[in-house]
């Protein structure tokens, strides 16, 4: 899990490489020297070069290209916000009147809601695991099956779990409908109607539902589009006590897009379980990375089941199967609970269609999906 | 909806027909006089004999045989439980950490749930369904489709809602994970933590669990095994204002199985909508009727939508689809929002195979499922 990483070093190198693109020193096209050359160069390791690299791809700075190496990407970013700076007081959230004007004319799919266009899916795959998981799994239409969810799909999204340093076992794991119901579980096991949850600033228009639903207030804490949630604003906030849980998007978080450093991440998952405050992460993107490396979720360095991981297929698989996760840590007897008594079981056969498809062609979907550059829009 | 239905005649017409077989002056295998026989020996309007039949019918005393009439039940039923005299306090409901222990021994769904035996369900005919909806609506899968549910089963719903006396527009509803995530979404829409609800003594075990996690006090109302709720004792808890809702069950509660009388299921819609407390009804064994005609749920006699109406196809159709539904009255809009930040939308593939099933084959599954007694095993 990194636990040696030069967080400075990679740093300074990535910001020394963007401030060469931002002055106009490296222009769109440029080809960067090789990984060798820079490590020679600046005198660091080779972890620490290809860290720095991955920062900037990240940052949609640099490109790699295959069996060429790395070149300064042709469309410049549009420049960055500042960090935001929301009020320190936590507030009662009231959106929902609004949003809802809103959504209710616009489809409910395109209103901000990040999801690959409809093509990038793999509808003939999936058209056809289903049709054989019928005729496999005859019972998956008239069981109502475990709860937790089909054993064959958590087996298999532990196993992938190994991809990010999570060492998940099958019951770790409960299936639910989409990341929001794994989100609502979550705020409801760590949560009470008055309570005062920290989030991003600006946040996913749906995680301000979700608060204002269950009636927590939102304490928004200063995000900064690349480094992401504020720690030092963070460490301030929950200083006293007043914050109840945390709900953030460490990887690439809606709308900003930003992707916190790992250092920052194992900073965060130390400082919340030091102070007993349980963090809800949402990691729905944490699969859409541009770079080489799945970026980490704040869960691999959660060592006392403080993190309550969140994640879905909805946008990596296909929205209509409606199948998300959570991974409970401390809180899974409480979740699985509420689980049941929120809405019993998942469907099961749109969870075999799932299982089947991670077994085979998730991968290679996943990585076309990545190469599109399909999310985010 | 019956509203000139003379309720004092039909049920001392039952009652003395009743104590004719608990005496044995009636024994098992007995006929009884016919419809107009018994016209015209008691004086009474057909409607009346019909009705008194039909109340006879549900307790389980007589059935009726095709072309021939009515008979005596062989296997007697089991002498009836009194009336229930639970605690008049409100107290916070905790039944989850034991309940809990056994689920997890036993199966999800053999712990008193209630559900048709498996061979029961039309497995075959939904395998066809799936396939067909697969192919032929293929974006099922792909497109997140409407939160309240898709169009096709909504208007199926609506249709099937005139059996009851339901006038439904397909807006009036919203399609839920099962009938739980219904009742859920209910429960959140009209009480927060602390509230007082009110509810059968006894009732199914998932009520306690759904107002356990919802951190609301359950104030248990005497219960008779053949009329159901007292109204009389919910009148008298109902007077000051401290009840902020009802959950009740009026069509065969589990685990009584108690039908409400109709003229019992208006008084209580009027005096609830006087009083202004929402009634939440849980009609998912609206359709498993004994006798001929489907008993009416509360909904029918609601005037101003103060009943949110909850049912499923789990227990109808088959449990692996986990297709519920509600009709919010005025609570609709507030519910639509629940649901979206709930779990966003139910999966579109099961709505189109209930859908398709509703529109062919459904009546004739139905009706087989009630002559095989299928419910309540």
């Amino acid at each position: 899990m990194n636990a040696t990483t030069p967080t400075l070093l990679y740093q300074h190198l990535a910001d020394d490489v963007a401030s060469m693109i931002a002055s106009g020193t490296l222009r769109p096209g440029d080809k960067l020297p090789s990984l060798r050359e820079m490590r020679t160069r600046r005198q660091v390791s080779l972890t620490t070069v290809t860290e720095a690299f991955r920062v900037l791809e990240d940052r949609g700075l640099i490109e790699a290209r295959p069996q060429s190496g790395f070149y300064v990407r042709r469309r410049p970013p549009l420049p960055l916000p500042a960090q935001s700076s929301p009020s320190p007081e936590p507030s009662l959230v009231s959106v929902n009147a609004l949003l809802w004007r809103y959504m209710r004319i616009a489809h409910a799919g395109t209103f901000g809601c990040a999801v690959p266009a409809a093509e990038l899916f793999p509808g003939a795959q999936l058209q056809k695991l289903t049709s054989e998981a019928l005729r496999r799994h005859s019972h998956l239409l008239s069981d109502y099956g475990k709860p937790a969810g089909l054993d064959s799909l958590r087996r298999q999204i532990a196993r992938r779990a190994l991809g990010w340093g999570g060492r998940l076992a099958v019951d770790d794991i409960i299936v639910t409908n989409g990341c929001i119901e794994a989100l609502s579980l979550c705020l409801r096991a760590v949560a009470q109607a008055g309570d005062v949850v920290a989030i991003e600033s600006p946040t996913y228009f749906g995680v301000l539902q979700l608060l204002e639903s269950h009636g927590v207030k939102a304490l928004e804490i200063p995000t900064h589009p690349v480094s992401g949630v504020s720690l030092e604003a963070l460490e301030l906030a929950t200083r006293h006590g007043q914050v109840k849980a945390c709900l953030l998007t460490p990887n690439f978080s809606n709308p900003l897009g930003s992707l916190m450093p790992e250092a920052n991440k194992r900073a965060l998952v130390e400082m919340l379980a030091e102070r007993n405050i349980p963090l809800i992460e949402d990691d729905i993107y944490g699969e859409f990375h541009f770079g080489r490396e799945r970026p980490l979720p704040a869960k691999a360095f959660d060592t006392c089941g403080n993190v309550l991981y969140c994640s879905s297929f909805t946008k990596m698989i296909s929205p209509g199967l409606r199948v998300g996760w959570v991974c409970g840590g401390r809180y899974q007897a409480k979740l699985e609970v509420l689980k049941y008594i929120n809405s019993f079981t998942t469907p099961a056969l749109m969870q075999q269609v799932v299982a089947q498809f991670l077994e085979s062609g998730f991968d290679r979907h996943i990585r076309r999906l990545r190469r599109s550059g399909g999310a985010g829009n």
